[in-house]
């Protein structure tokens, strides 16, 4: 007991001295400018490729660790790096050095009546601890991003990929050296006990903001005994409804690409719903997603439509498989399709399949949701595709940042008042 | 205490249809063009001046309950209504309507290779709750922005002005009613137990936002309980620092507005700190505030210029007095100025008196404060001065909104995304 009491203050301690450091990197970081920064990343960019070796043999171990604690198939996908994946990292970084310095720009600037002269400049947010789970190469963009925005981070990664993170750490601070930016603008806590997240958010002195990535226990766990202001990236229960006036061909590819270009993203296709009026496309969209290997749980009508399909219950509706499993049901068109989303989406990206542009702009209007897709991919929720360079996960709160989470929603500002005496009546 | 389960049972239940209540209106207020919701805000307005005489009148009875009480005479001031400070409650929520909509507007949009075109759009926030103390203008000017924004308000006075705001609400009713809007747009809680904002924060499935706007005890309970974000308006413990090269006419008046305009409000300065180069000021700053009202409490410097000059302990350093009471010490220039600033602030306002550009640049840089001012009052932090038509507090945060939070800050966005069938690869 008496041992315990001791190592957790060791912990505390160990954790608020990382917390000081990153506080004290984030005050030189916020006066970096954007080409320092840049070089910093590109550096980065380069070690990652230099010690690829070193990076996959970490990443094996981590691996093979995994597979003998019987982690499943999909865990193991989101673990396992590969030369190619090691060069989406390094490329990934390259990207954020190509978008524009967050920081220090004029957001918007006036006059007053006085002569007082205001302007808005964005800054960084400070420190940002960042706690996500199996996926080595959210290490590497978390770390970037925020670096680009002028930010010190702190990575709490998932105990699985320990190995392979802290050779990546490594490559991304050997890249902070080699601009002369101070190492512990990027660190990660350095043990996986998992009362180190609960130190880190009660540090509310030393961080400014949180931002979970991971899955519904976590973000439970953050939404507890957090007191730090929070980035919140929750589920993604996303829908695709195809309407009346859908143009059938975009209707079949858009709904499989959305189910299952790849089940385990936040942006995957959850559940379909389709117009009565166009029930007689439902057997064929049936077909399509159970040859593409996708299990269909559906309603009366789409059991009817063909006997593979298993019945869907309540609780299917409120339901996040990231699985090849859908949910299917008919509708009484767009409004009906918008209440249905409105009462079990969790605010993150839903699309509608339409020639009708009035279908389409009611359902982007009165749905409330980070992102509204028309003719397109759920799939496509994502700040890569959006232009963005990368993402720190997609927000579905509506403070602060909302959708995809890039460097630029990694910034906060400050007023700056210039005066030339002006006092208050 | 059988009595009381049954009790707090009622109140949950009356608070969450209340919450129900506001959700319904948000969604007809998201859609409400900006016409319509500026018709309710003047509408309100007049309906504020017909009722003038009602507002008075209950005012004049929270006033005498309030002395009964034995409340201060710095509480009884934010209580006390007028004739002039109806009419200024009344002028606010028109210059609130004579803003533009915050609401549809597109932030920001670009096209993607693939052809998709993006659009990032302004939107409410959705419901958002205040928890405010004694000023009942507070109603009014929470009420207009929310409704400005396309926001349901559920506004939690201080009991109070009780009386005050129920008279006031009815008018924001009113106004409502005339534009044909819910009236569900603008509740209070009904009731003045403390228990209530237990229930308030909640519910997180039907308020979006918290506002407290009150002291520190408030700001606390909110911190703990909340499990809704939160936009913190917290302590204004404010600088003026006088640097070697400042025009001493201008430190002089600056330096006594800052201070003694009004004691009670966020943004007057608690510590005046002085260049060293210029201790000869420091006798004539000491009798300018002295002369003005305000006690100093001063490190042996100023102790030494002035024998009125109390000591300053540790701990000035870090008080928000609210009162006329300043807290002065000499710093070895614009460095130390920011170092002490950085340490001891709240990160509201700050302010440097210099003619010299480059210790201007350096302290709106270096501060990290939500609003930084050269050359000017820090009495300036207000919504109204900085031509927002009025606001709901000042932000100390760092997410979403920082300084003046007027109708602008209490929106969100989505992203709208418009393809012609595109699928991801």
């Amino acid at each position: 007991m008496n041992v315990m009491k001791v190592e957790t203050a060791d912990l505390t301690n160990a954790m608020r001295a990382l917390g000081r450091a990153a506080r004290t990197a984030a005050t030189q970081l916020a006066m970096t400018d954007g080409a320092t920064k840049d070089n910093a990343l590109r550096a980065m960019a380069a070690e990652l490729r230099l010690r690829g070796a070193d990076i996959l043999a970490a990443n094996a171990a981590d691996m093979s660790e995994a597979k003998a604690k019987g982690l499943g198939a999909a865990l193991l996908d989101r673990l396992m790096l590969d030369a190619k994946r090691v060069e989406a990292m390094a490329k990934g970084l390259e990207e954020i050095a190509e978008q524009r310095d967050p920081i220090s720009r004029v957001l918007s600037e006036w006059d007053r009546p006085n002569g007082l002269k205001i302007a808005r400049i964005s800054v960084p947010l400070g420190v940002i601890g960042i706690i996500y789970e199996s996926r080595p190469n959210v290490t590497a963009d978390a770390g970037g991003l925020c670096l680009k925005s002028g930010n010190a981070a702190i990575l709490r990664g998932g105990s699985e990929s320990a190995r392979s993170s802290a050779v990546i750490v490594e490559c991304l601070q050997a890249g902070l050296r080699a601009a002369d930016l101070p190492i512990e603008a990027i660190q990660t806590v350095p043990t996986t006990d998992r009362a180190a997240v609960g130190i880190l958010l009660s540090m509310h002195d030393l961080i400014d903001v949180i931002v979970p990535r991971g899955g519904k226990g976590l973000n439970e766990r953050v939404a507890a005994e957090s007191r730090i202001p929070v980035i919140m990236h929750l589920e993604g229960n996303c829908h695709t409804y195809v309407d009346g006036d859908a143009d059938f061909e975009k209707a079949r590819t858009i709904t499989v690409n959305a189910k299952m270009r790849r089940t385990g993203v936040c942006g995957a296709t959850e559940t379909l719903l389709v117009d009565r009026r166009v029930t007689a496309l439902i057997p064929t969209l049936i077909d399509d997603l159970i040859k593409a290997g996708c299990e269909v749980r559906g309603d009366d009508a789409f059991q009817a439509a063909d006997s593979r399909v298993k019945p869907a219950n309540d609780a299917d509706w409120d339901t996040e498989y990231l699985d090849a499993i859908i949910a299917a049901r008919v509708v009484d068109g767009v409004g009906e399709a918008i209440e249905h989303i409105n009462r079990h989406g969790s605010k993150h990206t839903e699309a509608i399949i339409t020639e009708n542009p009035s279908a389409a702009d009611r359902f982007l209007r009165e749905i409330d949701a980070g992102i509204l897709i028309w003719n397109a991919s759920t799939q496509f929720a994502d700040g890569a595709e959006f232009g963005m360079g990368a993402e720190i996960g997609i927000s579905t709160g509506k403070l602060h940042a909302r959708g995809p989470v890039g460097c630029e929603q990694l910034t906060s500002y400050k007023y700056l008042v210039r005066g030339t005496g002006q006092v208050r009546p």
